[in-house]
């Protein structure tokens, strides 16, 4: 069993950089703050006997070594990379997770065939720099690194100079590492473990998800004098365009969910209309199938409001990824780790995008997940127990022994 | 007549300070670019011979003497502040068609029996401070300068410490000085007098406002994981009450407008469902009571929709003023400048607030309007012609030397 004191303590060390305002966390990807969680992850690495890896897209890799220098590591971690408004594990449960199992292993001197490499993956987050999940996606080949350095966030900063800023940015070739198998331990961020009373989520699938951004164009002019009939309201269109995500959404529940987190007004002035409009829609479902028959109405509807209303609409795809299977031997690997520790458990498709999602399609990959209170995530008052901290440790260190042998 | 092309010159020198990034202007009130615009105002008020007084609002005075010391002097202006991508005249062609009165007046070597004053209002554009027309209302004793010095805006900065920073803030008592009149020309920022084919409008009345700020508050959650019937999405309750907003002004049109310009999303993640947005209602009618109808419905309706959706919601009036009938003497003299001059015109209710809408409240006050193209105005491609410029500019002339009396 793990050391649950030790993996507390240091989850609330790392809280400490980049507070919220709220008791949470505002650690974005490559902002200062960032920059210290990562100082202060490797300082800890490097105390339990871990060489660091760095590779360019700033990916961090701890290892430990392991007993047969011809075996594969097996690789286990998250991300330190926060929201703005953000909680304490999301993502920093599964990095820190996979350092207390390396500190338990070698509190009992247990030894493994394959190296085990706890890695740190940069801009999961996807709020800063949009995609999310953008470094394991380069990793995984899904998007290549010039364009990801190319990704720019609302200043107009680029990816790969805030990188190299504050000093994050590695020399190795991005997804050269070879994983015997990848295990992600993270909160669930939904209600469905706490619901059921189970403490060990069996991830079997994740859902797959579409970012659609929309930029809706109309004229800004006075909203004293401009006549109703003249004007083009871009904030009105896009209310209209939201009120129809909502419905599209609802019209696949519960197979999927909708909504649209991000939206700027320009030019954001009490008396002027706005004249344009951009907001990201994220649509998820299980189902592919779903996914882009959510996008395709997205399509048509909002051009059906734009015409009708005299406005410019343009739609772009900043993000997205297919509905995840994970491997089956290593899912097992998850589920008999969970029986053998005595833990109750289910299985789970995750709501949330992962890593795990794009390592899935280069290594064999699974997820284990705890429970959270009521289910809240992004959200600064985000909170998990202590015990199920531990529960998510344990059956994640026994589902990595297993697989990397003793 | 007034020097159409001298008047036109300083019009684009004043637009070189605070350029916008479309051919308009971004030289919001307080900011460095407001510093430089005064003085350049002043260093041309001091060369037309004019001595310059100023509040402790920033409010500017440049004073021409009049030839009967016991004589209250007659005061012009407007505003040099604009909006965040504001135009090159809201405002300034009425502070410096001010100007261009004292100029041509010294050209033609009139003296009159009252002093001129031109002046430039603080804050007339509320973007950064609301309300709009701050200034003026101090002046005029609507507001406190207390409570005026109080005011945030979107960073946190005060308008008092503001107005210190830039080095305006003068020794005068706001709202000491007496009028023995006050006349504002303006652009007509909406698009009636071109529609009409009229080079003047005689502006009879202003509509009244009310702007509304609304906060809704719902629970910031992961977009992907939180299931639908779980969502308190406050995002989604702003669009429906956009929706209503629209309704309740088309259920008064012609007679009412309303819109909301200003909305700000929060955390404004892609994947965090929005926990709270605040936004601003503008409604407007030359009616009292549909103004006080439209506030009353936007509360009601608001709050069902809220209700409906498991949302908090707020409101707080944070401007507004009531409608305005101008002196008839003022508007007289208007009416009687642009017959003598044999400019066409009309009688016009201002679709916008002006500075003169609180001075009518302490001296008898009018508005002359000249057109401009398409009605835009709030869009740094408002346009004028030359012509439109010095009728309207010829035309306050002439009100204001009859009634400075020569
Ligand atoms: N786990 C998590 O919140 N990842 C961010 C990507 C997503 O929105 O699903
Ligand atoms: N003239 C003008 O645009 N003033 C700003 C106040 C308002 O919104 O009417």
């Amino acid at each position: 069993r793990i050391n649950g004191d030790r993996l507390w303590d240091s989850l609330m060390e790392m809280a400490k950089i980049g507070p919220g305002v709220a008791g949470g966390n505002n650690r974005q990807t490559l902002t200062d703050e960032d920059g210290e969680g990562r100082a202060l992850f490797q300082s800890w690495c490097e105390a339990a006997g871990c060489t660091m890896g760095l590779d360019q897209m700033g990916n961090m890799f701890a290892e430990r070594a392991g007993t047969d220098p011809d075996a594969l590591p097996v690789y286990v971690g998250s991300h330190l990379d926060t929201q703005p408004t953000g909680g304490k594990y999301d993502g920093v449960l599964g990095v820190l997770g996979g350092l207390e199992i390396i500190r338990t292993l070698n509190d009992l001197d247990v030894k493994t065939k394959h190296p085990i490499v706890v890695t740190n993956f940069t801009n999961e987050e996807g709020t800063r720099y949009a995609p999310a999940m953008l470094s394991s996606g380069v990793f995984a080949g899904i998007h290549t690194q010039d364009w990801a350095y190319d990704r720019e966030d609302a200043d107009g900063k680029k990816f790969g100079d805030e990188l190299t800023r504050i000093g994050w940015r590695g020399d190795e070739d991005v997804g050269a590492r070879k994983m015997h198998a990848f295990f992600e331990l993270h909160i669930e961020q939904g209600p469905i473990l706490e619901a059921e009373g189970k403490d060990i989520g069996v991830v079997t699938h994740g859902q797959g998800l579409s970012w659609t951004q929309v930029t809706i164009t109309g004229k800004d002019s006075h909203t004293g004098s401009t006549p109703m009939p003249m004007r083009k309201n871009a904030g009105l269109g896009m209310a209209r365009v939201l009120e129809k995500v909502d419905e599209i959404a609802w019209s696949h529940a519960p197979h999927a969910v909708g909504a649209a987190g991000h939206i700027d007004v320009y030019p954001n002035s009490r008396n002027v209309i706005p004249g344009k409009v951009v907001f990201t829609v994220d649509f998820r479902s299980p189902e592919l199938s779903v996914i882009e028959d959510m996008e395709a109405r997205l399509r048509v509807e909002g051009q059906k409001i734009a015409d009708d209303m005299g406005l410019e609409i343009a739609f772009e795809k900043v993000g997205g990824f297919d509905p995840v299977a994970f491997d089956e031997g290593c899912v097992g690997a998850v589920r008999t780790a969970a029986e053998r520790l005595g833990y109750s458990h289910m299985n789970l498709i995750s709501g949330a995008g992962h890593d795990a999602c794009w390592i899935n399609r280069v290594a064999p990959t699974a997820m284990v997940m705890c429970p959270c209170v009521d289910g809240l995530s992004h959200n600064e008052a985000e909170e998990i127990s202590k015990d199920w901290a531990m529960a998510g440790t344990d059956v994640l260190m026994h589902a990595v022994v297993e697989t990397a042998e003793i």
